[in-house]
């Protein structure tokens, strides 16, 4: 057998080696004083900022599928994913750990590929990956994903600040990740365009930076598990409700189109999570404000809604016109 | 059906339900800016200190086995084993932030008391639990955890410190944690001193912090893997070998007796893991200091051997006082 083969077998390499092989792929960072390889990492948070933190399992079979993904976007989204969260209270992205239970089938190339995917998208967001934990599974794929980030403290943005009267904004487009997930799971294949934003989410950093230092914010959220459900938590914890417009909300072309020919799932777009956008509540008069940072940054930032006291909960005016209450649960894991 | 029977129902109890309850269980802290419930959590760093960060998944049957232990002690385990990697660099534990994925079985009454013993661990360690993430497993127990600590950068303890002539010692006694779960493997019961040392591990965090504040150790490791292993990483990076005496190994009364009764038992006594005690080198002129600082805190610090040129590699004088090689490697998750 030839090294390349030997080393293809994940007992072959060992736990050690396949530690020894993600920190190879790694470069150095400043914020870095103890990366992979010692019982903790130690890294250097800016002197006088928050230091914020998250964290996300992806279990095979719960948050995704091998057969509908390959190994280097699933490495992609996990990474994409968790700094999301890091993006939706303003922060900047500093370090990523990762822990994976891995199924005795995986091969170390399949590994490779997901590590590469974590990498590139840990670089994009300018974060270092320095630490983490690898281990057998008897089943499934498990990840198990921590992000850092900071941010200094005025200008942290949590859930709990939006005032009635704010205006409810949302980036990019919406339901694009739902609709490809509802084809997938009906065994069709996804347009292009809706299969990339499924599998390969963008976290708003740079987006939700610029909306924190620029205080444009009363609260804001990375839309999950989907603008019901994730809008629900900024109105649980404002203590209002919200009053939100079907026919602004932010569609792809791909979207459309999917839609004309499957009216069907015109709830699944509206209701659906995993778009990984920013949802934000702003006073009105930052209006011409987000318009223009919309422009500065390329990004679509649309009004969809308005904050109204709690007493009228949250409601949706149809495609029809029509006022109707929503539930706002999304994505419940334990139903 | 009461409400009581309502909520120990998962699906019933739904996952921000769960939350809910998690987070009542927690106190307030200082240090926490923003906890359980945002994108994520924001904490506080001591100025001028590095954060430490680990991470471990424990996976069931792979980790552990539900009918091996309870899960309120499931759940100090598994804060316990994070916090010693926390002891391991000398610091001070901060934080903890804690991810399950849940098979559909469970109730909410035993979530209850496994988080019970989560937070427990925490708040013996004087740490908080700040976040972490719920979900659905369709499959085995999984638990994430992440711990964060802090330490001035004067104090940090690595692995590749040690140096030619530094003596090798070991916190408590070894072995009790590897005999148990040998029994448990065999289906005896173990005696009750050495399935609470399997079962509920303590952190060595005072000492750790003794022993860096004090400059006492030039490198330091927990036992997680077994001694062998273990000793192999700080030895690795290091760049040295070291010799072992069998005969100095500490063991508990419990284990001498075991070892009487099943001297079968005698090499899984000496490589086995999850131990969770100090090992460290030091040089020899801080002997006394050790001992000193062994006495103060009531914790046996016991010399084991002695650090040597890399070329002599790792060996073992055995109890018949024969000098073999030893292979440093301990529990490999990939074989």
């Amino acid at each position: 057998m030839n090294s390349e083969e030997t080393n293809n077998n994940l007992s072959q390499l060992g736990e050690f080696g396949l530690i020894d092989r993600i920190r190879n792929q790694v470069s150095d960072s400043d914020s870095v004083a103890v990366g992979i390889g010692d019982d903790c990492a130690a890294t250097i948070i800016p002197a006088g900022e928050l230091l914020l933190t998250s964290k996300d399992l992806l279990i095979e079979d719960v948050h995704f599928r091998r057969d509908w993904t390959d190994m280097y976007h699933l490495g992609r989204k996990s990474a994409a994913v968790n700094l999301s969260d890091i993006a939706a209270m303003g922060g900047k992205a500093t370090h990523l750990f990762l822990g994976v239970g891995l199924p005795k089938t995986l091969t170390a190339t399949e590994i490779d590929q997901f590590t590469s995917g974590f990498i590139d998208e840990a670089n994009a967001a300018g974060a270092t990956l320095c630490g983490g934990d690898t281990c057998r599974s008897n089943g499934s794929l498990l990840i198990s994903v921590t992000v850092h980030g900071s941010i200094s403290p005025e200008h942290l943005l949590c859930r709990d600040g939006a005032k009635q009267g704010d205006l409810i904004y949302v980036s990019g487009t919406i339901g694009d990740s739902a609709l490809a997930l509802a084809q997938l799971q009906r065994g069709e294949t996804p347009a292009a365009y809706l299969g990339q934003r499924h599998h390969s989410p963008t976290p708003r950093l740079e987006l939700g930076q610029a909306i924190a230092k620029n205080n444009l914010a009363t609260a804001m959220i990375d839309v999950s598990d989907g603008i019901f459900s994730d809008l629900g938590h900024i109105l649980d914890q404002s203590q209002l409700g919200a009053q939100l417009i079907q026919n602004q909300f932010p569609l792809s072309d791909a979207a459309r189109q999917h839609l004309k020919n499957n009216p069907q799932d015109a709830e699944t777009a509206l209701r659906g999570g995993e778009d990984y956008e920013l949802l934000f509540c702003a006073p009105a008069l930052n209006n011409d404000k987000i318009n223009q940072l919309a422009t500065e940054l390329g990004v679509p930032l649309t009004q969809i809604g308005s904050c109204v006291p709690a007493s009228q909960g949250l409601t949706l005016v149809d495609a029809a016109g029509q006022q109707r209450p929503i539930q706002s649960t999304g994505f419940n894991h334990f139903r």
